[in-house]
């Protein structure tokens, strides 16, 4: 079958370097970004921007299953004011973003764009008119903003970081010989040979200048909200947020499922990729070996074939096959992530049948997400999402599966101990 | 001989169309700039941008012999702003824009990029809150303008011209079925199958809506100041500016130099193409036969050839060969419009010799340039200049002809009657 | 690390279609080739060839470590003779090509290209001046080959099909609606939806008309020397060959592994993703627990990235990283399905130690392999290959293992029952 | 108007070079056939073919209006056989070459693709098994050719030239350095800063080797038939053919006509490019004025533009545009070189009217032509040529002229003196 991936997709992130004499910048934005993040080739589009002889760069990758690849949203957004130049890049979303544009637009400010970037940017230009420093702008400016995010800025001479003091958005410090490196993820560090040095706090500023970094906690609140959502779906396997190992987390969480939710069965499968690190903890605590049992085609790029329109609408197409031996007169633990619409999931549950499976018994590593997210990340609005309109009995005669269970979102604490996480998508208790 | 061009170069235009219902105007702007104004397809870079639906449409064209393609400094230029959206195009230059951006900045002007378009219409954008109408917002700020320019403002309704008041540079009107066209050349209005209404006068003010065109006089002055240069080199031959045909006044310009500088001579010819028209005149003014003497090789596009570094950076390349039986054992006048660095002139004298040309006369149909252009006019820095360090004489002896004569500059009358033109770069009496 | 795939590489098929009235024969071909041969996107040229309308096509594609991407020796290949058009693909290698082409050559015939396909071609339509027709040329011209192989010919009516006596290589028949399909793999008859119908067998061939399949055994003997290596490395994981499922085959072969060589550990884990099937039957027999340790970063393809030369003479570069969670204190089984140089396991294992695993044990699912393949199969020459100078120990210490065990040669009847099968490039006795 | 070249096309040509160590024989005929032989960066496909380090190379280029592109017809066409391997690229038609490929296939030949390359090649091939030498195997297989051709032949150590007997395709021989080069014409030499040596005589073959330039003679006739087409219309204006310059040609034309067809007149221009030269001729003996009257617009690449179909099927588009101010109140002689359809002359002379044109007097610099040529020219078949059906008054009617006349047949010797021409498209008397 072809599986076009139905799940929430956010998939974006910033990184920048603070390099020495003779660090080819650009060069380490670019492979930091595309390396990094794990993204398929097809569906992004970095964007590097490169300052001062290339020693200092800024970069941000999105994947947008809208497609809507729009030149005047392009990040790094950089502008021209009367103390120089000043380019900035962020993750996540200002909810106010809006507000804050139109409130400078009475005020006779016009725009080259509709991004969020360039209302941030242009915020702290104006802003700078009246501070000391370009950091003291930003952090004004932060403390206006509405949402979870991450910036990068870079001025001739600084890289600024500044993560939102809930800590929705992850940003990271690393560092590579002499050269200093803001990032999304840890991955995207290690992917250029630099090392994690450590998380930047939530509602901490840090400045990187040729004296090295300092840090500013001037918008350090004492509440967190950590996105569950990285954890589950969104970083790297091997990135390390706040502390917690993204792998660790996720094995957990297959864990917690196969206490609560135990079935009697021979075999424990994922849904390549994102349910397999679930599958694996499920038959850790259960016992039951875990073994793969879809055959990935390989992706084909858009260089030889054509795929049709609505094929490329989806960014993202692989053809999944069962490998028959694994499941023949088996019963089936097959373990996932989330379900949005529940076709590709109902699709590998009947693939399954017509290879042999005697049981498929389902087992999502969420729950059912029923809220919609204010602070940057992709969610499907509710009518594309199966569980907003039916209950899990119907979900799992829809699917055809055999039995249905959700994570249940006590048991989120078993994969984040006590980091402060925000679950509002599960449960709508926003933060903020 | 391959002839590398070094004369000056603008090359640059606006076109704009408010079109009826169902016109494309994205396609009507780029052919009337590509196709209207005479360009090789390989130097310039044609940008386009329309809005409503397609019926109002705006483009620019420049060539630039430096090179520097920065997507910053792209024209069109558009902007959102409290009133909505508003782009902008212009040919030629704005003396005090950068007095103007330094003004705005330190208001707390941001930029997204370093053209001065984007200072225009930022200008405007400001403007046009304290203002009732786009026009009179376009008209304010044209006030404080300084130099030669050719301006078409584009809002979701209106479409907007504005020429200088000394008329420096050309604007005119055309129309097509029931669409209205603004251009800097009468050609790029009859490449489209349009008719050229008349020229925007200096200093008038087109705003051309669904209720047609209405006209403001309020920068209208009484002096007026045309480039003499449009009329030497850079308007098509077919174009008609200021009710004066280019080709006529090539021809004029040839013929005075035959009366003020005749030479006993078989044959009249010209350096192709822009010395051919001139040469033309001097034939008819002399009674000597005019002959094309030398054959052009194809001009091959970078699709197929490989040029290298130095070919490139010189956008025009192309090889000349002269026709023997044409210049053996012959007296030849040669006509140029121009001489820059006086290496291109001389490689064919070389030719001509070469092929057993008696004598070669060489006749420039403008004078010396030796001042520069502060108007928007592409004009050759004083160090690529010969004729700033060098006599006639010794012009004459480094490319080897036998005699050699400008235009003298009292001619300039016969060529354009009565326009009142600006000829600063000959002799440094400027305008403004 | 960045992984350079050092194992030996074949990955070449055929397929062909001979479709009824509006089958897209070429589109069908390009997809079997692409989507069901399970190659990546940057190293395959599949060329596609069709006839009559459209309804009969056959293609090849081919993946070459040595990246001459020769226009002469593009299959499949077409000529035109006496009797009209002729269009022949070939999987595997004729080791007696070059002397039949001298023979040709010697009797005056001239050659276009350098390539074996051609010379199988020319021989064929020589052949059909004095057969009754193509099918009876090709079995003459077969006769006379020696090696594995199979090949596909296209006439005007037919398609053709004809494995070599000993099945050394692949072919199978399936039929889609009233299609029918030959492909080299099964896989890739599924891959465009149709089914499989049956292997075709050692030295028969088959001949399809628009009266359907006639089968022809003249060639058949009866020895059979199925290449072994098709079940070890090459072949999909959900491909069918004579009868054996391929990964049923790799699961025994572990079993057989774990049985032969056991080992007290934690974690067994496979090199991806050669290595990940054995390690499930390793895991399987041993009743340690499978999981997967390395995390793959995306490939990133070449329209995004600048790979340097090095990274682009070896066509699969992609990076591995080790979760840390996996081994940590943890004694690991590792299986990879071969060695060649050594270079890679040596990179996986040094980067377990460093993420802290106590033991280190590789299990290798084949023999070591030791002499050259004449049959096609693209076995790194001796000079590359570590087994041929150095012992197991040897080996062991240069790749830093705690313990280093080959499958034995006796075992491969637990892949492969009593399936006869060529295992020359182990134990140097070759079936011809 | 938008002027779709309605005139016959060859535009055919071969080059090859013999260089000294050092010399990069690719690129040297890359620009001989480009930039020597005056064509459309467009419509042009030239091969290439080198040998030996770098120091023989052939190659071919082909403008074809039908657009068939067959990539098994490229030239130069290469094979390998029992003496090794052999290049063939030719200039012109055999007639007879389908029944050598039939009498070939007959005894067994087979063949990759379909062209005429392939086939002399081939024969010359075979012809070797039993000549001491690939030169006496190629004047072997030139004897049972029957048509005009340029023959060049390139082997390990050599590089031949054969031109047909009658001389119907031209072929001349040049220097650069120590290196030779064969080329259809004089111009291609001095494109690569080479000089012309001579014409290789009708029917003489040379063969250059590092011992310098053999000739034979054997094919050598005394019938000549040089083909009058290259004189009017194909080859460049400043080439030298059988020691005659083609300007002259012209230039004698154009005077003849004007003997002929006298008429009273103010001004004489030409349709550009082909009717110029001829134009200047007839200016030159009647005393009227040479003028040119048309204005080119710039020819725009397809990078930036997206001709119709029908545009593009036409490989030559631009647009021409009168100048009203030479033709306004004026009795005008327009010449061309040809009439096909007649529609362009004919849009021509609306133009000139819609602009003023008292009268309009064409004379074309050739007759009609009314038969078809059976050696390489690309004629037009009769269905598209207006004098195949029309009367020459009918067809001035046709194209609003108010004179009509065509070059007499006789006046040719006026053209090329004592020169044996073929003329045999006029008047049907064919040399073969």
């Amino acid at each position: 079958m072809i599986l076009h991936d139905d799940r929430p997709h956010e998939e974006c992130g910033v990184f920048g370097i603070w390099g020495t004499e003779g660090v080819d910048a650009a060069h380490a934005v670019y492979y930091g970004l595309t390396k990094g993040m794990g993204l398929v080739s097809e569906v992004f589009h970095p964007e590097v921007l490169q300052k001062l002889k290339g020693n200092i760069g800024i970069g941000h990758v999105r994947y947008s299953t809208a497609g809507a690849s729009c030149i005047e949203n392009a990040q790094p957004f950089s502008l021209n004011y009367a103390k120089g130049t000043l380019a900035l890049a962020h993750n996540g979303n200002v909810i106010n973003a809006k507000d804050m544009k139109d409130e400078l637009s009475k005020e006779g400010a016009v725009f080259g764009g509709t991004s969020d970037s360039e209302v941030i940017a242009y915020s702290i230009a104006r802003e700078r008119m009246n501070t000391a420093s370009i950091e003291e702008a930003a952090i004004n400016v932060a403390k206006r903003l509405r949402g979870g995010y991450a910036l990068l800025i870079m001025s001739p001479q600084k890289l600024i970081g500044v993560r939102d003091p809930l800590g929705l958005k992850p940003l990271c410090l690393g560092k590579k010989g002499d050269s200093y490196i803001l990032a999304s993820e840890s991955s995207a560090i290690t992917a250029v040979d630099g090392e994690l040095i450590r998380d930047i706090a939530p509602g901490e500023t840090v400045v990187i200048t040729k004296d090295g970094i300092q840090s500013d906690t001037k918008l350090v609140s004492s509440k967190k909200a950590h996105c569950i959502f990285e954890y589950i779906y969104f970083a790297r396997l091997d990135s390390r947020m706040d502390n917690i190992s993204v792998y660790d987390a996720r094995i957990k969480g297959g864990m917690a499922l196969a206490k609560r939710y135990p079935v009697d069965a021979d075999v424990v499968t994922g849904v390549p990729e994102s349910g397999l690190t679930a599958a694996v903890g499920y038959s850790k605590y259960s016992g039951i070996p875990f073994i793969p049992a879809f055959n990935k085609n390989s992706y084909v790029g858009r260089t030889f074939i054509k795929p049709t329109q609505s094929e490329r609408a989806s960014a993202v197409h692989m053809k999944l096959s069962v490998i028959e031996s694994v499941v023949k007169d088996k019963r089936i633990v097959l373990i996932d992530d989330s379900i949005v619409r529940g076709t590709t999931i109902a699709g590998l549950i009947n693939m399954m049948r017509k290879a042999g499976a005697k049981e498929v018994h389902v087992r999502i590593s969420s729950p059912a997400f029923l809220y919609p997210c204010f602070y940057g990340t992709d969610v499907p609005d509710n009518s594309q999402l199966i569980a907003s309109e039916h209950s899990t009995e119907q979900i799992r005669v829809q699917i055809g599966a055999d039995s249905l269970e959700y994570m249940h979102i006590e048991d989120f604490e078993q994969m984040t101990g006590d980091l402060e996480i925000c679950k509002a998508c599960f449960d709508g208790k926003y933060p903020v």
